[in-house]
């Protein structure tokens, strides 16, 4: 992948850099290169005087050595000139007479310098493999002159919705009992922030002749199967129903000891490097808090990421009591103003909840619920 | 612009519901829909008897009207028929007879329900202007049939890099004093993440009539320029004698009292709707460690964002002290491991330092270091 589209793609390999960097031992700062021996003992009462013999300017080879008792000046960034092991700062320096400078404070050998492997010895490791590629990687990458990098491919995504009601979002006049599929376009998001490459399956009718056709169609061209399932009893069974006569491996688990989310199903389909096939509760809220907290993380891993990137938190205090069922994780959506976390109610078939909320807390299962006044960690929403 | 490549991007224009949404009463459950006062009274030990007249199918129009002493079996999301003013679960009904149920627990009027309006009213507001949309937004837009949506045009942000010393980062073998442009990659990375779109100004010679003609034809075509400048004394006059060309309003300020990053350079070009100029330092470290805390929050804002993004974050505790000097605000990058943030030294013109790092502390002006032992918030990178 080039350079300039590699930002959060996870590499493949260890990248390592082709040659020491910088490559030749740089002026941090701008003065004179000296021989730090020459300048032992000096002060402002009793200056040392160094003749200087040239100037070393950007970009360019030094075409003066320093011996004893001379002095180069640099600016930042220039190239040290052989014989030199040390930069006195401007700062430290004046003009005594025509070619010669005065220095008032010492230097130790090495300081003003940045030695040539400083950045990197040649060979040696600049990014890890398994990396998500943050902006100062890219950074590292020019400087050693690595302009493409091998990377993991996209996980595919496909993303089915069902349900006899859903119908697409540009639908206009909806008719009485019909809901516009919200959750594919939310989906999307979520698996492209995950590092995945979303891909429409559509809508497919509750029947699980035709569910189970669209899942074996996607099975050869998705490395990762959603379906937003039915919302009823029935139609939460055709999902399993069909995911299961797609053969083993088969389903991992039907059913979460999470509110809300209860009903998904963790599948895995397609024989020894099966596929694995989420099937999400069928209102949108639920589907949308259960992939945020297995749907992405298994796109993470499947896309070939080491470590889960950091997620934006905030700690806040409750205002009330949160009441929750031990051996159930409860996902309770929050706004947060001022340091505090105020829950946000409300049936999990309304997106409001979450279009309000600026973040959620979760309740761990051994928890029997939260006090008011409790400190909480709030994921929130970027 | 179309929902599907609306993430991120930043409303113009508050979108507001074009009718109630759902739009029609909806079940929470599976169940049967009833008059709730059919169920006063009714307990386990002294069930109520309902007489089942039809049920609602997914997607459909209920074809029955619950009248007195009736129900009507319903699926979760079906649409609750006429006359009925609740929903009882299933759980609570045992079918007593053929066509015939009975209830163990009464249900108050509205529960098991969603109303017509309850996820919005028609015009209320569902997404407020100056929105970074988020996942979950898309969701609610595409519930409420909006299926495009007015956004700001990402800010073209145009960066340059100057300095003799510099050549583009696909530069096979480096001349003695050369180096490649690492700033750049990162830069039009972080102009992304900030919602900006970034455009490649190129390498511009340390000569202040070079610099001042890129810039001019640059204000033509940009909302805002970068310049990461050359890092010596002359290199960053020249930067600001090129700025100063461009006339009024002219240079803000130049200096900040900030490690790294002090010779940074802010200024406005171009008259009234004048262009901001950002002239970073020359090392790439301070460069990239600036442009976070000025120039992406002035990306964001000329991009329309009301507020700015969360962003990751830890609390940890200093291994050890840092000193600080008082008047001037202080960037040290860290590790982050078992809760204790390493701080990370090396000259700022090392990137292996930004690679490294897993995130930032802030020590503030006011403060003159931080103890060992003290807790700090990480800004983690994400």
């Amino acid at each position: 992948m080039p350079l300039g589209e590699a930002l959060r793609r996870v590499t493949a390999e260890p990248v390592r850099a082709p040659h020491p960097l910088p490559g030749f031992a740089r002026s941090t700062v701008d003065g004179y290169a000296v021989r730090a021996a020459d300048t032992y003992g000096v002060s402002e009462g009793l200056p040392g005087y160094l003749t200087v013999t040239g100037a070393v300017l950007m970009g360019a080879a030094p075409d003066v050595t320093v011996t004893t008792g001379t002095a180069v000046a640099m600016p930042t960034g220039g190239a040290i000139p052989p014989g030199a092991d040390a930069v006195v700062m401007i700062e430290y320096t004046a003009q005594a007479m025509p070619g010669t400078i005065e220095v008032v404070r010492p230097v130790a050998p090495g300081e003003g310098i940045v030695r040539a492997d400083e950045d990197a010895a040649e060979g040696q490791q600049i990014i890890p493999n398994g990396s998500v590629l943050r902006p100062q990687d890219l950074a590292m990458l020019a400087a050693a002159g690595v302009t493409s990098v091998r990377v993991h491919a996209r996980p595919v995504v496909t993303i089915f919705s069902t349900g006899d009601e859903v119908v697409p979002p540009d639908t206009q006049v909806l008719k009485p009992g019909q809901v516009r599929d919200a959750t594919s376009s939310a989906l999307a998001a979520l698996v492209a922030d995950a590092g995945g490459q979303p891909a429409h399956g559509g809508i497919v009718s509750d029947d699980p002749g035709a569910l189970e056709q669209a899942l074996r169609a996607a099975m050869g061209t998705s490395d990762v199967i959603v379906v937003s399932a039915g919302s009823s009893v029935g139609t939460r069974d055709e999902t399993a129903n069909a995911v299961a006569a797609l053969g083993p491996p088969g389903i991992w688990c039907h059913g979460l000891a999470i509110k809300p989310g209860k009903p998904t199903l963790l599948a895995e389909c397609g024989g020894a490097s099966g596929i694995p096939v989420i099937g999400l509760p069928g209102n949108p809220r639920s589907a949308l808090v259960v992939f945020r907290l297995i749907g992405m993380p298994l796109i993470r891993l499947v896309a070939g990421s080491a470590a889960p990137p950091p997620e934006p938190s905030a700690r806040a205090v409750l205002p009330r009591n949160l009441a929750s069922a031990t051996g159930r994780l409860d996902v309770v959506q929050v706004t947060v103003s001022d340091g505090v976390a105020t829950p946000l109610f409300g049936a999990s078939a309304l997106l409001s909840v979450l279009t309000a909320a600026d973040g959620y807390i979760v309740i761990p299962e051994e928890a029997t619920g939260l006090d008011a006044g409790a400190e909480v960690t709030v994921t929130l929403y970027a």
